[in-house]
């Protein structure tokens, strides 16, 4: 039905015809299944444990024909003959097992089937095959579901849903709001103005345009502080994040200070160690955690190791770096020298770097430091270089030291394009990663022209900003989610924008950013604002959106009021997800739980779908029509009206409402 | 364009609707790249070398609108702005590396493209980008192309097209027909007549029916032998087959074999050793080649080494298999216990087993025996066991020992379902697999109804043989090719059949053996024939298909006719592919090179497409309309015209044609 899927009448000014929207046209309004704790029995079983699974059924959806996989309509619900039989395909050690599952018995609408799953490997696939009645001709339809969506073909094994047997994150890493900071940029303390300028900078004043241009680029320095953090912590506070994301706090030769010249003391420049112990500790007293960012690609080429092993080939330190035969040249990040990359082939630079709560990796998260985590950066080139690649090994190792020094930390890590392959649960517990949810989300909330005219360049790419409508947003969202675990898909970083792109306010349709905003806190993933988001600050590329932050400037209404609405749904951390209404100007979904559950509006423009599928107990269909959910948040023009068990949801322009459903009911 | 697109005159009986078949819309009739000799200049490079990399481009065609990648008419050609600038994207380390491609101008109605691209890991994966010219808007379209097809959204890694660094196969495997024989049901000569029917067998005659039931389904015992099929070589040579892959012939306790009792010589029920050397050697002088099959998942239970190590902890050998604690019970494959599976931690098991010219996996590639490869049993589990993922290291570790052995022998190995994650160039050169080619055809090509009613379980899944159209056929082919590289792609068994299966011929609809059977010679892979295909066997599974062969009756004319149309166009073994046509009843698609090209038509019922893109010089819109292409073959009534600068081509029921085409020209 229209209604409940992709709306035709919202049809026009898409980038991409209706045969490319797949995954959408899969994953609205038919059977349902994540691994949330309403369908897995225990989200983090041990080797060899056995869970139950479940997945529901609109009462009368049946696979095939007119109201199958991939069709419009996936979400019918007419006199079809049903669901017959529905199997679960596991493939421990990567070879299939069926187990068939039982129906539960109906509930709101719904069909629950059970099956039961055994963590077999550390990461186990698996998927549902639901059959339909046998009609006449001897067949009965068939429909595959699992996070490629539903297709009456077979899926692909990469998209299975899959249970992890390894150590999860701690919990509260999905429930945190993370705000991240580029120290130079943030506040100076007293203590900065008593700092000598280093000789590699460009000292600038807080006022000053930001340069973006080399050598300004790296070396113009505002000498923002730890001490500077500390002390704005209660606008942290204000905003309502609790967890802070430093950039590198190492001595380096540049603004960015990703060109580590030592792992073993914070610069001085920002206050040294003490500083970053008192900042900890004057955030862990507010409720907020604080990671810090690790380089384990490459070092800087003033880094203590690298002046150690270069043209030094006798000392051990010469073999942490690729040096070609003379050690006169050596492989760096991306060709600049000043970035050395890291050979991991090396035993002793493991020992030092990431082996033991006396590493690089271990020491920082004791005391006094206790740093609640590492975000690492260029994660997905680390330890690899021509035929080596050592990248499982190395991130293994970090995780493993981690829990040694103290298993309530959190590993994040950079890989800014497709980058499920290496976040099967193995170590990383998220990735910083752009395609599944920045970029999707800046094609269909950036303007098409105008004066922010898009540039040449997008996220590193040729060809501008894409011109995405609300499906190919969502098309793309669900094609690179599908190949994560659920517990990696939580805990993936939801930026609008980072010290690496342009700021989203940049480019943004007018009304855009709290649309923005309200998604990157209610998709599944770990909302991220970066400093200086909150007071609608632009910049038109990762260089030129490191503006110093303009204090003294009012917070957009939208970040303290958005981000109070999620830390009080915890379903919005943690509940399942499941789409209702994708359209070209809005998409609707509802984050679900059995004790609470919150329905998610979305518009660019002004639009009016009705959507179904909305069959908690209070709202379904059976529910009174003077019955209406409660408003948790709203942006813009927005409202909520019940038409023929349906729900009429209008917005007068862009706009982002969220609403408090009942928990769902289970047979 | 409808007519060289999806057809939508075609449309009807399908079982999924035309939003499922994004894949096929992003593969008729647009840009074209594959890994084949026209667009990639080195097929076979070292690491670090670099290579130029082409893609065509329809002339006028442009990304973006009405005439955009998923839509059904990708290969319209009207007054579009066209390509402004094409892009390629490599990942060298999995970061982008972004470089732009030249206009090397036009032939034949394309555009050419050309880039250059360095081999910077063992696979490196690229992709294109296309541009096409800005509008009032500011923007142009934009269209991905990689394995996945065309896109207006950005594409996934894992599917894009890669370029492999590591050795590659023999160029034989790709060239060969392969052909399948199970020992004990192919032939007896004399020899046989004189052994003793062994302790654990149940006698049988070759007219005996199959009994499909245990124990005779394992035990029945028809005693064929290594000199009956060295008897029956000109059998295959008739045929035209030119690779011979024997099921294993070590010592066992079934008529299977897979449950090896010792790897150190060939079972002397079979004939022993000698009566191996003898085999290979006269396949040899008829231009034959011979492969073995290697359980390294498993041995049997009555294995010299289980015996040596169970109850014996003390023993090497118990390391070999996965015991508990007290050594009372072990894991064994879905635990059958007959088949103790292996434990790949042993280091003296990977010595005797796969390490070096003397190990079981060299020793039988030297001479007498001079094996030229092997088919690996249950590869996809193989070293895969709770936490521990050896599969990689064993893999490899085999490649190598070949290599070393004799550099001339392909290894192939057994991955029924989702393989491609383990074929990227490492070690296999082929997967025997079924979701790619085998299913998806049994699906188009099988009867609905009637007498031979599908079974319950179809390849080990729940729910009979489904029912696919031409375009469910392509679309689920090309989602589980897409993540093959080019060279593994093209030593990929299609087979309608094997050992493991039943007989395609069982449920086939009428006509449509000799279809299927030119698909598996002119898709891009290794065509396999299970022995008794050629004479018209059914079975309704795997294990009634191991008919003895029924010497004596006529063979199907088909087989010698398309095999030998097959090995006389190298074109269907190496060259490019490209589809033309993917309707409901027909598909059509094209091999091509800068010698010479095929077109190839295969239909399951009567229709009629149009067929654009044929713009081979002498055969595309500039033409003679006088001039029709050579037919190479036919099966089936078929007519090729000529109408309006396309091609119509015309099956009056079940049929399968091939035309010679001339080569590519390119600028």
């Amino acid at each position: 039905m229209n209604a409940a899927g992709t709306d035709a009448g919202e049809r026009g000014g898409g980038a991409a015809p209706d045969g490319a929207h797949a995954r959408v046209a899969g994953a609205v309004g038919g059977p349902h299944h994540d691994g949330s704790a309403l369908y897995v029995s225990n989200e983090r079983p041990g080797l060899g444990e056995t869970v139950t699974v479940r997945v529901r059924v609109p009462r009368g959806w049946a696979p095939g024909g007119a109201m199958d996989a991939g069709a419009a309509d996936a979400g019918a619900r007419g006199a079809g003959t049903g669901v017959d039989a529905v199997w679960l395909r596991s493939t421990p050690d990567r070879e299939p097992r069926w187990a068939q599952a039982r129906r539960l018995g109906e509930a709101d609408g719904w069909d629950w089937w059970e099956a039961t799953l055994t963590a077999e490997n550390p990461r186990t696939g698996y998927r549902w095959l639901l059959l339909g009645a046998a009609g006449a001709a001897g067949h009965g339809g068939r429909a595959w579901l699992n996070q490629g969506g539903l297709s009456t073909l077979e899926p692909l094994d990469a998209e299975d849903y899959a249970l992890l047997a390894t150590p999860a994150a701690p919990a509260w890493l999905a429930e945190s709001v993370m705000y991240q900071v580029f120290p130079d940029r943030f506040a100076r303390s007293a203590a900065a103005d008593a700092q000598e300028t280093p000789e590699w900078a460009i000292p600038a004043a807080w006022g000053d345009p930001v340069d973006a241009v080399m050598p300004g680029r790296s070396q113009q320095f505002y000498g923002g502080d730890l001490d500077g953090i500390r002390e704005h912590l209660d606008h942290l506070v204000a905003l309502g994040v609790d967890l802070l994301y430093l950039t590198p706090v190492f001595p380096a030769a540049s603004n960015h200070r990703y060109d580590a010249t030592s792992f073993d003391r914070v610069d001085p420049l920002l206050g040294g160690d003490e500083a970053l112990a008192r900042l900890v500790t004057a955030a862990h007293e507010r409720g907020i955690r604080v990671i810090g960012d690790l380089t384990t690609n490459h070092t800087g080429d003033r880094h203590e190791w690298f002046r150690a092993g270069h043209g030094h080939p006798e000392a051990a330190e010469a073999a942490f770096y690729l040096f070609d035969d003379d050690a006169d040249d050596y492989v760096s990040w991306l060709g600049v020298p000043s970035l050395p990359k890291l050979d991991w082939r090396s035993p002793e630079l493991r020992r030092r770097f990431i082996e033991g709560p006396d590493s690089v990796v271990g020491r920082w998260l004791g005391p006094p430091f206790a740093l609640d985590g590492w975000r690492i950066d260029v994660a997905n080139m680390t330890g690899r270089h021509g035929a080596v690649d050592l990248n499982a090994e190395v991130r293994r190792g970090i995780r493993r030291t981690m829990l040694e020094a103290n298993p309530d930390t959190v590993l994040l890590a950079e890989s800014t394009n497709d980058a499920a392959a290496d976040f099967q649960g193995d170590a990383w517990h998220g990735a910083m990663t752009y395609p599944s949810f920045t970029r999707p989300l800046w094609g269909w909330l950036s303007e098409e022209a105008g004066p922010a005219a898009p540039e040449p360049w997008f996220f590193g790419m040729p060809g501008g900003i894409p011109s995405l409508d609300g499906r190919d947003f969502v098309e793309q969202h669900l094609r690179f989610t599908a190949a994560y675990p659920w517990r990696i898909r939580i805990g993936n970083m939801n930026a609008l924008d980072t010290h690496d792109t342009a700021r989203f306010a940049t480019h943004a349709r007018p009304g855009a950013v709290p649309v923005a905003l309200g998604l990157s806190l209610a998709l599944p993933g770990v909302p991220v604002v970066f400093a200086g988001d909150e007071f609608g600050l632009t910049g038109a590329d990762g260089e030129a959106s490191r503006t110093p932050m303009p204090w003294g400037l009012p917070v957009l209404g939208a970040y303290p009021e958005l981000i109070a609405a999620r830390r009080a749904h915890p379903v919005l951390a943690r509940g399942g997800m499941r789409w209702l209404h994708v359209g070209a100007d809005a998409v609707v979904f509802v984050r679900e739980s059995a004790e609470a559950s919150v329905l998610v509006f979305a518009s660019r423009a002004a639009t009016s779908p009705l959507v179904r599928g909305v069959d908690a107990a209070g709202i379904g269909p059976g529910a009174d029509a003077a019955t209406a959910p409660d408003l948790i948040a709203a942006i813009g023009e927005v409202a909520l009206t019940r038409a023929d068990g349906a729900l009429r949801l209008t917005a007068g322009g862009p706009a982002f409402a969220m609403w408090a459903l009942p928990g769902i009911r289970t047979p």
